[in-house]
């Protein structure tokens, strides 16, 4: 018996929608209803470590230092399987498709204040995983099978700015194109969240869901034009209604859900006012009550400042452009 | 020359749309994109008296015994016009049109606070014209004149539970059928509004307006047979969906506008939050940031209790179901 393990670390980053995904055509395999646009958060990191190590008679699961609990538990030993099985057909005729796994991530971002740890989770637990068990994958690969675990996770493979059409992301402009800053709003909800899988099952119920994916085009191609040209404007324009779209969807669902809080539209209402007064600034909303303050490098301090300042802002958190999901060497 | 006067006074009440109409297909003679729903608010009430007097050399309009900015007075004048143009029309061979009015309306509700008094004005004003010329008008033709002046108007000139259908408002359950109450939780704005005229020109450029009309049809007929039943949850899911479809076409117009303030929220998740525990309530928000709370008789003390007690509701105002607009006597 071989009793020697497979190990490997992975880094990933959350990743923010500029244009969103919201339902999926394909629940099951995670293919969505529409293609989307997101940046990494470089300052914000998952560090991810895969050990397959044959003495182990269960999986075991941590997220910074913590056992998960079941649901997510299951949903990472299903990936691994999912992996492993890959792992399988390319070397048929092993009796058993993978060792148990120890698996250990680690977030520099604080959890459970709605920064989606899930994207930076499944890119690096993918990415740990293939490289314990010594899979050569390619980039549109990986980005494929990390999308099997968490939808947008396929966006935190590839580097800077991301498409994802249909099965799997690319890169459409690099980590250095344009130094774009997430200035992330933390505002305190009393409600517990409908959950992202939960809410894009809900989407096809809101009488908006078909026209907001008959425009997707037009918003991602304007978005895209946007980071070509580094166009501001542009930018708040498109990527603002975009998330006003989705939230539209999101409370005309039926069950409605509205995930914004009061603090949510006071920050919406600060980033147009400073946009007003010139500051390059744009808001954006995933599915939660937390801000995206989008600006421009130089307009960091002044959107923090204004942030800051706004009752029911708890936190707020800070980050530019981040590059690739990757492997990094054991110290 | 003839120097006798010609008065009347006539009475009308503002109503507040359970399915909400928005945008025009005909801007200059305010025909609605699509059918509208509303009940009268009968504890709030405009007076209008008209007084045609020869001796006047100007028409003069005063509401709660303040003369009216240009805006608003040439509204009423041109208003007059057209009443008494339909005048002319009946009595050919008058040299003059009409003569000189004074026009006098009072409201018992507050002013600038978000209130529509537009429709109760222009419903008195329609009504109160039309009886001091002596025309003899049906109630569809005394709904299309007062849409002319106001679209929502025409809702305020037929009694009780009122639908919309293109070019005037006929009854569709008597002011008794259901005793429903709103309570309207009146929150601050720090900003000027956007006019309901100027958004109702910008419903098109909305990627979703299409929608939110193609879909009206089927929220109207629910909406309908929720009166027609009094089942509360019916209505309740009903409005507040086509309320937030109609904000959700405003905030995703070209250029976007959101009406809501954080205290709008505040009081959507108190409403929901009533209504989870057994309370008959639900919300309708006009083109502004105020909450209407539409709630059974019964639970008026709870819902109004519940409400007051919200950061930003800076008052609350109530009124039960209202009958028709008329003319009442000179005392």
């Amino acid at each position: 018996m071989n009793t020697q393990t497979r190990k490997a670390t992975a880094i990933a980053f959350p990743n923010i929608a500029l244009i969103k995904y919201w339902g999926n055509r394909d629940q099951s395999l995670r293919l969505p209803s529409n293609d989307s646009l997101s940046f990494n958060l470089g300052d914000l990191r998952t560090t991810t470590t895969v050990e397959f190590d044959p003495l182990l008679t269960r999986d075991e699961v941590s997220i910074d230092g913590h056992k998960v609990n079941a649901q997510a538990y299951e949903r990472v030993v299903h990936h691994l399987d999912r992996i492993a099985d890959i792992d399988c057909g390319e070397r048929r005729g092993l009796s058993e498709c993978r060792s148990k796994a120890r698996v250990m991530s680690n977030n520099t971002f604080p959890m459970g204040v709605g920064i989606a740890s899930s994207a930076s989770g499944f890119a690096a637990l993918t990415i740990a995983a293939c490289a314990a068990l010594g899979l050569k994958k390619s980039e549109p690969e990986l980005s494929s099978l990390a999308r099997l675990g968490s939808g947008s996770a396929c966006r935190s493979v590839p580097g800077g700015f991301v498409a994802w059409h249909d099965g799997y992301a690319t890169s459409i402009a690099t980590q250095s194109h344009w130094p774009l800053m997430d200035v992330i709003a933390i505002v305190a909800s009393r409600h517990k969240t409908v959950g992202s899988t939960e809410g894009h099952a809900l989407a096809d119920s809101s009488p908006f869901q078909a026209a907001r994916l008959a425009d997707a085009p037009r918003r991602l191609s304007l978005c895209e034009q946007a980071i070509a040209n580094c166009d501001f404007p542009l930018l708040a324009e498109v990527i603002e209604q975009d998330a006003l779209m989705m939230h539209s969807v999101i409370m005309t669902s039926q069950p409605s859900v509205i995930y914004w809080v009061p603090a949510t539209l006071s920050v919406i209402d600060a980033v147009r006012d400073l946009r007003d007064s010139g500051v390059p600034v744009a808001f954006t909303i995933d599915a939660g009550p937390n801000v995206h303050c989008i600006c421009e490098a130089h307009a960091v301090k002044q959107v923090k400042q204004a942030v800051r300042q706004i009752e029911g802002v708890t936190d707020v958190i800070e980050s530019g452009v981040g590059g690739p999901a990757c492997v990094i060497p054991h110290s």
